[in-house]
């Protein structure tokens, strides 16, 4: 565990997450680590999902545990509960918040680094920490509490908002604007200039001065290596509390809504609009101006080529209703068979009707 | 619209676009910024790609517009030519054209950073300028009105043209040759080693030297977090115009021809061929040494195993020309229900089978 | 040819390679480069696979060979071996040995840049070399003989063994371990923070803190702009002589096993378990807590959903057995054909019952 941990008791987390969780008799045990199950120590803290994982708990040497409510009353646990332990309506989301009291990420000096280069009008809140090798250019605002590790160039007139942390080698180019509490991993680039091409007489492709810019809003991340282009005009826009994970690919013009997931590898092309509350899961690919309703769910590499309503739920490429693709699936799977039978019955009607020929041949 | 625009006369525009421009009787207009139908400004310039989009322009705020030439007569283009307006054989390469004048890049200061690296034998222009950061190793050359912004690595034995932009972040490994007006978005690495592995005895994969270069031809343009390795021996070579998207991977000793297109996530394998004015679209996978001719298309997401010829347009994977693949889809659709009328038809074909018989049987 | 060779003579290179190699009577012959076949020079040398390239060889203007045993006697490669050359059982894998020691590495000085920002807590052993603009983290240790390229970043309580090579714009996250001759192509990311959500009361998205980190062991290769996501709890780990290829994603708590290969752009998602030489080829993607049984190989863009045994070969998404997987292929090429000739059978039947029943008809 590369973190030190800051030890709280047992009944104090229960008390930070709040109304409705129970501590067992052993509330003064002291947590001074976290792990998964299989390899938590005596001294940290483990939660178990679901009873399907009972059995891996109690193999578990982990000193502590979040369980989940189960059965009739509360604490209904089984043995388990005999354990320092926590029961609690969503053990993950707990375990999850129990993280960031135990886990603090590293404190980070404020103030500007004597190796970074910062415009002279640029505006740096005094609290915020500016890393060595960053640049920051004329116009551009950081936020209060946030922070630019090493290596980070944000180019002219550019917004960041307050507490946001922007980690080493990440780009952020011209004209773009960052809410709150934005997190962006290493090598993010935000506002290159994507494919906006113009075909000359000579069939040469063109790039168009891409003029628009990139908005991010607040409590955004945004994974490794990810490319989120800027509008060719206009903007590029990802929404509230939007997650986005590595090597991702937002094109110019896109707009993704709230609280909206993007998994690994997929990109999404121009124009393109996700709306709200929606996950696309790894290796999407959505089309040049499709619209993606809200709550809406893509299936691991489905390609969406066309418009789907909200609360779809799409599988395949080109994508499908998830049945469909269920059914498709698995017909494929019977399609050499089938093959066979058709040829099997073809020779079958053949046989059926030279006998009828026959027949009305004897007949004659 | 984060670019300060350059203000210009709307007769001003139509003259450097060249002849076949009709202006509208208000050539004195003063454009002031450029913007799309639905949120430019009056004093702002958008276009106008096609009739289809009449009702939109009609709509628009736009100060100004580039219209399409339509009807028998130039202007005719209902009353919108009373607007002040350029009636263009093609708006939006015109627009593209005009915007690269309204709104010119950002103004570079000439000159290397005192925060750069540069090595002693390296030749930099005296107009080239060297940013924060930039590392500019032995023996490299960097050509007139060239800009490196903060970070870019340079290594050793590299040559750059003139008036090329490399981005924040880009990397451009030893031996690279870099034409005129090239431009690599943040994060592009040039000339890492790539895949090739020979097996040792043991069966463990090792690294094979890479001792090739890329060469990177006049006027290409490479987006965010793309890579370019550079050939085992020899050299992996873009062409001339080419332009490629954001997350593309060009494998060792591939060659890809002049004026070629290649869209975002598609994957390039070893000693792949492209040829000239190709189209592969996003998220396509070429496989090593597949050979596609020129002019020939690569619908999203296909897979080329195999090579094509020139001019075909393929799609899925394995790719098959476009008709095919459409009836493929198409069919693939209808096969689940075709699995139940195949069924069917066996029994059918059953019970014929059992009269025939148990009509011979009672005709006996 | 970017990088000077270090001018070697033939029968030198023959008794480094070991016994079993075979020496032309030219033994005296210097090799001053190396090249491939199709453009070598007379002074270099090149290599020729197989039997299936003599032609070629023939053809060839390089000065040295190493050429394929064939036949029953050694040196049976016709007059091919009259020339400047070196018989071998595996002229790949020679080839690649003997380029290691003509074409040396970049000497690299040791020592820290005055220009790299090292924590004073920090262990650099005194034969690393640390290049401008690189950051060592508080605590971190860089291991002998160990290369920091420009701008690398390394964050706190990074430990880094011997021999390693790190490229331009490398991003260690903290908490990470890597082992000995480990090699890092520009901008990879170790240890960013991948996907851990969590979903609040109001179905919103939140980021679990990943506490865990990434272990990579010796001998590991990862290519450009690839990213290794830091376990949630634990560690993500890559096993000892695996070789990554250039932009592939491997999430939280990924387990890969000893001298496996991963191709270009595939992603391996959260705790997916990957056995010991396994061969994903490109664009493939792995399902989360899916596992790869040893020595299997899994096909260019397969998706593997499934656990998959040791020695499976899987083609597809889903991935299938590859011989199931070819046959399906080969099916889906005769759907549309098929799907007309189940519309004519049909038709075919009813024209049979048809007759039947007016045969029944008559009989009445």
């Amino acid at each position: 565990m590369p973190r030190a941990v800051q030890p709280l008791r047992l009944d104090e987390i229960a008390a930070r997450l709040g109304p409705g969780r129970e501590v067992s008799a052993r509330g003064d045990f002291v947590v001074r680590g976290v792990g998964p199950l299989e390899t938590a120590l005596p001294d940290e803290l483990a939660f178990v999902r679901s009873p399907r994982y009972f059995a891996a708990a109690r193999a578990s040497r982990a000193g502590a545990l979040i369980l989940p409510r189960v059965g009739a009353e509360p604490g209904d646990t089984g043995e388990l509960a005999s354990r320092p332990s926590i029961t609690s309506p969503s053990p993950d989301r707990d375990f999850a918040r129990a993280l960031s009291w135990l886990a603090p990420r590293y404190a980070v000096e404020p103030g500007v680094s004597t190796q970074a280069v910062v415009a002279t009008d640029a505006q740096v809140d005094a609290t915020a920490s500016i890393g060595p090798g960053c640049v920051v250019g004329a116009g551009s605002k950081i936020g209060a509490g946030s922070v630019l590790h090493a290596n980070v160039c944000v180019y002219p007139d550019v917004e960041i908002g307050d507490d946001c942390e922007l980690h080493a080698g990440v780009v952020v180019r011209e004209g773009s604007r960052i809410g709150a509490r934005v997190r962006l991993q290493p090598s993010v680039v935000i506002g290159g200039e994507g494919f906006g091409l113009a075909y000359g007489d000579d069939g040469a492709p063109q790039a168009i001065p891409q003029l628009g810019c990139v908005v991010i809003e607040d409590d955004v991340e945004i994974g490794a290596n990810s490319a989120v282009d800027r509008a060719s005009l206009g903007e590029t826009r990802i929404g509230r509390g939007s997650k986005i994970d590595d090597l991702v690919m937002v094109a110019h013009n896109v707009q993704i809504g709230a609280f909206s997931v993007i998994a690994a590898q997929s990109g999404l092309a121009g124009s393109a609009r996700i709306g709200e509350r929606v996950i696309v899961m790894a290796q999407v690919g959505v089309g040049d101006h499709v619209e993606i309703g809200d709550e809406s769910f893509v299936g691991s590499r489905a390609g969406v080529a066309a418009d789907i309503p909200e609360k779809s739920r799409v599988w395949g490429f080109p994508a499908l209703a998830g049945s469909a693709w269920h059914r498709q699936v698995a017909a494929l799977a019977r399609l050499p068979a089938a093959l066979k039978r058709l040829r099997r019955l073809e020779r079958r009607v053949d046989v059926i009707d030279d006998e009828d020929t026959s027949g009305q041949d004897e007949a004659r």
